[in-house]
């Protein structure tokens, strides 16, 4: 007997047993992160409703915001067409997805003229106060 | 001497050599797709102003809408806090960016309740028409 549920067994995990998850403000569009999951992280998202990634540098789970508060609550999770890549759709808790206490974690925009990448959105929160 | 821009070097390439990419819908905020580039890759997307991706199951340069002529114009490209992501930020050509017709590869959405995987989104043109 198999107890893995089949629509898990759909995604195409990778050699690490990882697929890639995007979080999308459900609201305004913006790309919040991009973060991994593996089963038991999908699973445990699915049944809090609230996004918990794998975290590769930690080799444990992480429920996102469990030191900020900045949680994620989920409203929808979507697969692509070849199976290995999520898309979250989420309510940003905070309206802080970033350790920098920016909005977003894609806050550097490439300068090809000035060949760097330049930071164009603001610190919203102290990082300090964040995880104090 | 090194030739290899520095802006290439502040991406956290991964031990093949890759980063992923989203692709985001400029406009409509839509994420279209996930895929991956190296070096060359995003060397290329700069130099043409197109998304520029590496091919994993190929294994060579991949310039999205080759066949279809769904070519991605890209705006900006953004990189996150860690370095090892990209979000290109296009003008989707055709207004398709999946092979399956569709706008969007994420046209798959978690039913949790039902325990599968639903199609929500429509084909807007038919894949032997776009690739014929």
């Amino acid at each position: 007997m198999n107890d893995t549920p089949d629509w898990l067994e759909q995604i195409r995990w990778d050699e690490r047993g990882l697929v890639a998850a995007i979080a999308q403000d459900a609201d305004s569009g913006e790309v919040l992160m991009l973060a991994w999951m593996n089963r038991e992280a999908l699973q445990e998202t699915v049944r809090r409703g609230i996004a918990v990634y794998w975290s590769r540098s930690r080799g444990r789970l992480w429920p996102k915001g469990e030191r900020s508060g900045h949680v994620q609550q989920v409203r929808e999770i979507r697969l692509d067409c070849d199976g290995d890549a999520l898309l979250l759709r989420v309510e940003q808790r905070g309206g802080i997805a970033c350790h920098t206490g920016r909005r977003s974690c894609f806050h550097r925009r490439l300068d090809d003229t000035a060949g760097r990448w330049e930071v164009d959105a603001p610190i919203l929160k102290d990082p300090e106060e964040i995880y104090r």
